[in-house]
């Protein structure tokens, strides 16, 4: 992942589907496509059945001409492979390629037409598509990008065919190597589960009560690989006539069934799509995780906002429309937090089909419509932007996120359906973006140096020898702060030789003896420092062993038992919230912990968004203000888009963005004169 | 349909299922239908298998003794073919012809055994005993009425399997002519679903994410017609033996997956099935509707109620039971509204099966019991208005009704899951009830001369040709009122060119740029001349043109923006309201339009239902008191039961009932003395 | 039944499945089965593919081991055969042998993976490995007990496959002998589903609409019949060999798809697995439910506690653990509603698996914990209660519980969705525990003599033979009390001739003319002696013939009309309660008929729980507190565990247990010298 940045400048565009359209509709894009400052377009993700008519014919024309227009126009390509849709006459004549669902249904054509991962014909005809594309526009000048599929893993990630079922026991074959280790690993003695022959094993699709966990884990792992696979095989036909960057969409924070760690491996550049989540009044929350991901996902270096949307969706319950601002306001955020495109789905709003009330830059209404005028200017404003290209977040503080884990967790027959890890992310990250706490996330096997903080807020599943490592960090100095349910089983699902939590009971100096559910609508509440802070859902019977109480359970199933534990280990300090604590509890605790780690935070007005990105051309910071009313910064530097010194203190509009280059002699925005309190109201 | 009607005087019976019982049960069920004044009942709708007892086999001497004994005592029989229920052996000997679902579950014997309509085997079975039966009794004096099926579309509309998609293919072809035209109508060139080939394509089963629109719109349509050829081979069948009309019973505002108007067309009689909704406590307007409904799809004349009940249902989650007098009440809205024969499921309830829970006229309790006394009370008052039959009744108001507009709304991923075609046809039908002001119901295609006032409450599909219609209804003197999420798609339910409302743009001198769902639970408020009316749910971005905007949004996603608009457009009006507006707001927008639109309304007391029927006989007015407490009415004429001139003012008793016969000079009913909005509350 | 009990002293263990453990755990698993007092545990449930490798491959070898070891230990076991879960091999060999659900879904390994019982290929395999294993073991001295198989009916008691349809046909035949008899049953004139060959009928699958409740009815008792005669092979496989007694494990108040009265006849000694109502906060008065139906389903004789919990269970939403003590009380309770054993789910705590947050008698925390240590002490009080051992209860009051009136009141279209049986049978069963009057379990069919009072909470379906039984009973003196929705059908589920109640009409003295739902959240209210009383639901419209109204409805459907009403009837007395009536009114309703039958109480404090066993060596009273606070009770006699007498008043501690060998000259506890009402509160 050395490649080079694709584009001069900022990217700006989104998905173009011309194929919809009369040829005379393509004219008019490219020419408000110009207006618009566009300058990066993704084509040919939904076009297989119009590129290879019937098995191993192929006609370029259309897609020829388009290529050269965009070219003609300044407009470079993101030149899509469309095997995220094969088309019908594939369906027609490789039925049993559909994907199966858990209940023995094979899905049908007529819709996101995926089929099994696993399909031979599948894998077949991708290589071939993706081969044709790439020997045919290896050298086109327009195309500066391969983007491989669409969205892997949605609409669906699992298929329980008969392909799927003998790929799973290649899989199995080669991870267990021995029907012994398979049957240690997966418990089966449990419920009379004992396999003696490999060709005995199924996919876990329904049966008569719940199926065995372990095997559903490995099913989610093994369904991760096959689609895996599929890029990998897509990628190298590319590769091998074609030297551009080739990236696939992800979807982080959005969707949770492949393993995006694994995934940001093999691609060159990584992309991300993001739509707000519309039922969530401060849903910029949602999008500053999936960012941050992302950027970690990335290592640390800028990707791409493949597709998020100028207004609302179509897919959603209500799909509420942006506000006036909120475009830009999310397009910047995504820029703050380490984008360096700003892309959309899609250019032009589709009249047909599923997506057809989906926002667009150019909406069903046209160019004289506020969504257009808005596209207009946020153009214009990334346009003068092209020094941040480059430039990178720096944190102090990183979150667990395992994907693994979350799969383990949302398995059936967890003590409360209550306690979700998305949840819980959710409420831990809230204090760290109200006091503009930069954030990366981390898989717990990752080298930790260099943080000062870690935060799991939702590590279910932990192997022995990723608690080793957050051991590791803790005793050389780091401090660790863990939610309830942590580390219960290990990479099998299975629970800890030991009990819950026993390979971190050094690090965190405690015993987990039970987990203790609340019943629905139950509340509790723990004292800390002489405080009652309200929590529900989750108890634990904890018993301390080196570690201090630091805050006991008033009622709730354990009244006057320890509720929060606060252990030194070597160099560093271990917390432990054994409830699921309300917003001000976890608040008091992040500014605790946070102190005891020393991380430092810059110093906003509250509803001010504010990040750092620093690179060649110097620190740039972005402060989006997400109130309505104006708030004032202290920040010294210049305006990035007037170009003029911004004054002390800087006045910003409610609604309002200002980007500005720092000053070098103040490069920091790190002086906690506030109460850490204060500021997360 | 210049049909001549089947009995004298007004019909009054209801499903008879002698089959169910003992020889001796018959005899005792004639004595007491005769005492209770039926004149005319259904038989031999379950009947397939005691006719037909094996394929080609046929045994009709219990219906002969049924229909000989029917007819010895003055009793009319509709019969009734059995082909909602093919027999055990039917699928046996032809499994393939059951329904699948759409997640290819094939719906097997036992229930309502209804089978695919597309099943060759079906449609040759059902000809062969249409054909039987019509030849035995095409001649038998009894026999004044043919009733083919049961509820076309119940309990299943759709079917998914093999023959289905054939038989889709071919309507297709039909329909399409070439695959061009299929895929233009389609969009498939969204989500990659382009088709090279007829065979390719196949019904919308359940796929990996939601199926194209336009194709479930086709299925839908196709679904509709293949029933529909059902009727049509049954009642031909019928038709090339005996000369008495035909009909089938409808489900008029209680199942919409058939389309009525296309029905209508091949029907000798139209007939109507209604239940009340147990839940809803002024069910009687939902009554209502159907009942104008039915008398619409008829062409204004006569109908049938074929099945009502005398008391609860047995199929809802909470079966309530109708109050004393409420049968009665139902009843004579039915007439009110067109009805000229009034019937029930059924005569004797049944002890055995699915429905034994439903009323009937001989309840289980037997004729000792409030309902059956009440039947005969209700059999002696209708006894006395055999002069209404044939009269009509006269409609300034129309409602537009799109079955195909709702199926498509109906689909996934509209913009919010809240705003329904129901819904919003119930609320703006409520004012009109309220005022007594008599609606009927419209396609969009029709002639609308005649008509002061079209309301179009949910007519989210319109294609341009119907819109051109409203058009020229409004530039011609109309008054058009239409609620939100008006003409977003055409009749491919793509959204028009030019964006939502394009086709009506002129006709309501505005363009609507977006639509703004609002969360869960939230709410806004329009100002309407320095009231503030409630709404909730949806909003639009609107920008008039020609249109004064007559509300404005105090609150929501775009306070100030236009919230209803009213355009003068050539001789007539045209008013759109683009939220869901409250019962306050509807109420108050429904008293300008009429202003607007001179629609005159009869006077009379809250609570009091008015419907007034003219024929070669005079002028009738029904007069119904829903509410507990007496209500005093201004009429003038004599009291069909009494015979005795009524007096000035009239009173009507709690529950009650009054038909008058309308003195000549004073026929008309229209004094609007008192303000609308009093009148509503 | 005459078996001798099979452990010395009051049993107390679990399942122990130690094959999920190495070796080496086993020595130390029996050193702490030793330490908490374990006589008895359960083996081999789980363990069909460790004994049977391979079709007719048998492996004993580990399992001599086990039993060896147990009975060094002292230990003896309960020999479980494995049936519950066929091997992966069996599966793989009979695919076709797997459960199929209505919808059609044939369900697969990887769970508790039971197949059809009317799989041929599995009785086979049943019989093999139940014969190989009473040969091995018939002599082996550890085994006292042969425990078949695990929870008939859960976790899936119905099958669709054809193995199914074909033995269904066949028991349909068996019973029926003629199609016409069959075709009366079932009412197939209904719906048109007259039957001509016994070919044509299948299992009540997934069809168009609600499939014939009467067929649904049969195909519940087909499929309870079919569970029953795989026990039945099994049981007789083991006695050919075996002479120890058998028993299976029943799930009594918590799972009522088996018809346990039939079960009941089957075994030589009665099990249950209770498992507490997470969610209910009063969690033991289902208990008390279940254990006095299991004492019921043993005809009174004693019988085993063989599952139940330490802790919170796992397959609930919210598994809530136990509070300190109440593992103690949930036992205890057992023990005084007539348990001789009490054993738990399971021994020592799974790591892997569906049920690892399940709790166990060694947690996963190990010894060291609080769960542990409650066990060990229950272990020394069950040692203590050697002499209770044989004892039985004596009750004045049935119940009248009847499963196959469940499973059709639970089928399709019932009046209203809220009334239910379980919530019924809770409700009028709740005073009664509060006064601690003990109450048996009777079906309506059962001899009635020795009871003075009856209840029928739920008797929605009652023959005409079992109606005559229970007027028997009234006519004889004895006291009936039946709640609303009684006696609606007969046994095929058709309304009774003459209407719902027909047959008990004059022994309660009144005809039920109409069922009168409520809406959803209406509530009414009643009058008694001047007191209003609530109720919901459901009301009926009555009409009393020979019966006193002794309370009537005030508001509701019928206002003023008779709703509870009270007949004298030969010797005794019948109460009717046509609505569903809230605690006070099911109070004082109970407290009349208590009276009218002069049935005893015990004198207990609010909150305590006091049942009396008696028998060769005496009385004992087993008094358990439920409420934190302490409370006072007369007793006369000795603290079975201090072996000292107990003071007068005796105070018990909140959440303690005390049991007491009663003085012989004071066994009664019962001077009911305070009010009803004032113990209900």
């Amino acid at each position: 992942m050395t490649t080079t940045w694709p584009i001069p400048g900022i990217g700006y565009g989104g998905d173009y589907n011309p194929e919809q359209w009369p040829r005379a509709t393509w004219d008019d894009d490219v020419t408000l496509m110009r207006q618009a400052g566009i300058n990066l377009v993704s084509v040919g993700m939904w076009a297989w059945a119009l590129i290879e008519t019937d098995e191993g014919v192929f006609d370029f024309s259309w897609l020829d001409d388009l290529l050269d227009l965009l070219h003609r126009n300044g407009i470079a390509v993101d030149l899509g492979t469309p095997t995220a849709a094969p088309p019908a006459w594939f369906f027609a004549k490789y039925p049993e390629s559909r994907v199966v669902t858990r209940d023995g249904v094979a899905l049908g054509f007529g819709s996101r037409g995926m089929v099994s991962p696993s399909s031979p014909a599948y894998r077949e005809a991708i290589v071939r598509i993706a081969s044709a594309l790439a020997e045919r526009y290896a050298h086109h000048p327009a195309v500066v990008m391969w983007h491989v599929h669409n969205e892997y893993g949605a609409p669906v990630s699992e298929c329980y065919s008969h392909a799927s079922v003998l790929a799973f026991r290649t899989w199995l074959r080669e991870k267990y190597q021995s029907l012994d280790a398979l049957n240690h690993a997966w418990g089966t003695t449990v419920w009379g589960q004992h396999y003696t022959s490999w060709e005995h094993i199924g996919a876990p699709a329904a049966a008569p009560s719940v199926v065995n966990p372990s095997q559903r884990l490995d099913f989610a792992r093994f369904s991760d690989h096959q689609l895996r696979q599929c890029f990998i095989a897509e990628r190298d036909a590319i590769r091998a006539h074609a030297a551009q960057p080739i990236t696939t969409n992800f979807m982080a924070n959005q969707h949770w069934g492949v393993n995006l760690w694994e995934w940001a491996r093999e691609v060159d550049i990584v992309s991300d799509d993001h739509y707000l989540v519309a039922a969530d009044p401060e849903a910029e929350i949602g999008l500053a995780i999936a960012a941050d991901l992302t950027r970690s996902l990335a290592g640390g270096r800028p990707w791409i906002m493949l597709e998020h949307s100028t207004s609302g969706v179509n897919w959603q319950e209500r799909n509420v429309a942006k506000r006036p601002g909120e475009m830009a306001r999310n397009s910047m955020a995504h820029l703050a937090r380490g984008a360096d495109a700003i892309c959309f789905f899609q250019v032009r709003g589709a009249r047909w089909g599923q997506e057809k009330f989906h926002s667009a830059m150019i909406p069903h209404a046209g160019r004289d419509t506020r969504i257009f005028r808005e596209v207009v200017a946020l153009g214009e404003t990334l346009g003068q932007l092209g020094d941040v290209r480059g430039s990178t977040v720096h944190a102090e503080v990183a979150f667990l996120w395992d994907f693994e884990s979350m799969w383990a967790q949302d398995l059936e027959w967890r003590p409360s359906v209550d306690l979700g890890h998305k949840e819980r992310m959710r409420a831990w990250y809230e204090p760290f973006w109200r006091r503009n706490i930069t954030v990366d996330f981390v898989h717990p096997s990752h080298d930790l140096t260099g943080y000062r903080l870690v935060v799991a807020p939702a590590q279910y599943l932990l192997s022995k020898a990723d608690a080793a490592n957050l051991d590791a960090f803790v005793a050389r100095g780091g401090t660790l702060l863990a939610s309830c349910f942590t580390a219960a089983v290990d990479d099998n699902d299975a629970v800890h030789e030991g009990g819950y939590l026993a390979p971190l009971s050094e690090t965190f100096g405690i015993r987990v003896h039970e987990y203790l559910p609340l019943r629905q609508g139950d509340a509790l509440r723990v004292a800390l420092e002489g405080t009652h802070y309200g929590a529900d859902v989750w108890a634990e019977d904890i018993e301390p062993l080196s570690a201090q109480t630091v805050a006991t359970y008033i009622d709730g199933p354990v009244p006057g038992a320890p509720a929060i534990t606060r252990n030194t280990r070597g160099e560093g300090v271990a917390w432990y919230v054994s409830t699921r604590l309300g917003t001000e509890g976890i608040t008091t605790v992040v500014e605790q912990a946070v102190t005891d780690a020393g991380v430092s935070a810059p110093v906003t007005p509250p509803g001010v968004e504010l990040v750092t990105r620093t690179g060649d051309n110097g620190s740039f910071a972005v402060a989006i203000n997400h109130r309505d009313t104006p708030a004032e910064l202290q920040l010294h530097g210049t305006d990035m888009i007037t170009n003029l010194p911004i004054p002390t203190p800087l006045r910003i509009d409610g609604g309002a963005i200002v980007v500005v280059r720092l000053t070098p002699e103040h490069p920091s925005l790190s002086t906690p004169t506030e109460s850490f309190m204060e500021r997360t109201n």
